[in-house]
């Protein structure tokens, strides 16, 4: 999907929602798991009572990978099950050297159909480039993460007062436009979003983190919006678990709403 | 895997080679091509003719990913296959908030049987612990890779003159002991493994780069060797691909057996 198709449908649905589809076996519903595939058919049903709220639905690799070969069945027909209209999101922070980033590039790209892949920048830039060589494909790059840890590494401060996470997004910026680069922008990290908007005010940002892991989306609308929306922000868990019983599926999209309806009155 | 076994199977050896299966479908002989599993039947040789010559195996999932269920079918498989008092790693770098982590954590040291598996340290913290938390299992941590696109951002300098990878190695060496920890650094950086044993003068060190990437064995074991060896030095393409015809078997044998016997030399 390319920015402009992403853009006007935002604008369509009033809605800058990503769904993330971190799908457990463990936490969905009992009555699921008679069937073949209860992590596609839990899916399935998600994406089928959400569609028309989100602009995005993030998959969550390590999830399907846990459970082995038919987790990745799971991955596979979830993926091809989303529609072609929806911003589909493989959150599997790869990166690599050049020829082994080029093999997750085919694996994300080509082997399945995704729009984009989240990366981790930590290799640096022979590791994303793989990645950016495919028509409107986009690299989600880690910035600044939603989680404690990410004060250990990202917020190293160099000479010149500039922290590690303003460099990833700096030197990064140059490697790709707006057209084929997200950043990935922890909601619990909605103070820092004002100043990574002046180094990057085009830029779509996919950010994680409200809802279970306790952001704002007030927070992140204000500081993080710009001309275009410039937003994905996903919530997993406060969606996808917000019931367990045989009316999952209702109380997801109820619980989809209620954010989509908060989303509106920041785009209108 | 514990230390104490790994040292005794170096000793033994005498070597630290790594052998590293990044075997790609379209460089593997041509006559395996009509067996129902090549990657695996590959392998499946590489092993038998290199076992007694190298202390550990590494998998770069990414080539496995690349190719679907079937990969993913060929990486178990192989995972398997490999003797039980070898070394075994996933080289799947990854990385994620902690119940992420614990998600892939399960996938490699449960799903599979993986010993050790090398981790992204962007995230800090949270997105490492639960890869510590297994008995007998490893994390190893990327600190200087291999790769041009390292200058990016693993050198970059704090206001104490310490650099990011430095930074990496001091702060997550309290995160674990050397029972459970190793750390990813290229071969083409063997000028820093001097400082970085200053670091962390006890921990084993796993060494992508030499051969195809251009990496110096001599220039490795030199600054890089400690009272335990405390090298796993690896070898890939210049290894597994060394002929393609059907005597890539012993190629490779021919080839692992060159690298192990200059081993030898430092371990003498």
């Amino acid at each position: 999907m390319n920015k402009e198709n992403l853009i006007k449908q935002i604008k369509e649905k009033k809605s800058f929602l990503c769904v993330g589809l971190d799908t457990d076996i463990n936490k969905i519903p009992k009555h699921l798991l008679t069937l073949s595939d209860p992590i596609f058919e839990f899916n399935k049903q998600i994406i089928d009572s959400t569609k028309d709220l989100c602009v995005a639905y993030k998959l969550n690799t390590a999830f399907y990978e846990s459970n082995g070969i038919e987790g990745w069945k799971s991955l596979i027909k979830t993926a091809e099950y989303i529609p072609k209209n929806i911003f589909s999101i493989a959150d599997a922070k790869r990166g690599d050297i050049g020829n082994t980033s080029r093999m997750y590039a085919k694996t994300f790209f080509e082997t399945m159909d995704f729009d984009s892949l989240t990366v981790n920048p930590y290799m640096g830039i022979d590791s994303v480039e793989p990645f950016l060589e495919f028509d409107n494909k986009w690299v989600i790059l880690l910035a600044l993460t939603s989680n404690k840890g990410s004060e250990d590494f990202q917020n190293i401060c160099d000479l010149n007062d500039i922290r590690l996470y303003q460099h990833v997004l700096q030197k990064s910026s140059n490697w790709a436009d707006d057209s084929k680069m997200m950043y990935v922008v922890g909601a619990t990290k909605a103070e820092s979003l004002k100043e990574i908007r002046k180094i990057i005010p085009n830029h779509f940002l996919l950010v994680p983190g409200v809802g279970a892991q306790g952001g704002k989306l007030s927070e992140v609308a204000i500081n993080g919006m710009n001309k275009d929306i410039g937003l994905l922000v996903n919530s997993s868990r406060s969606i996808i678990y917000s019931s367990n019983g045989e009316d999952f599926a209702l109380s997801a999209r109820n619980a989809a709403l209620e954010i989509k309806l908060e989303m509106e009155k920041f785009i209108d």
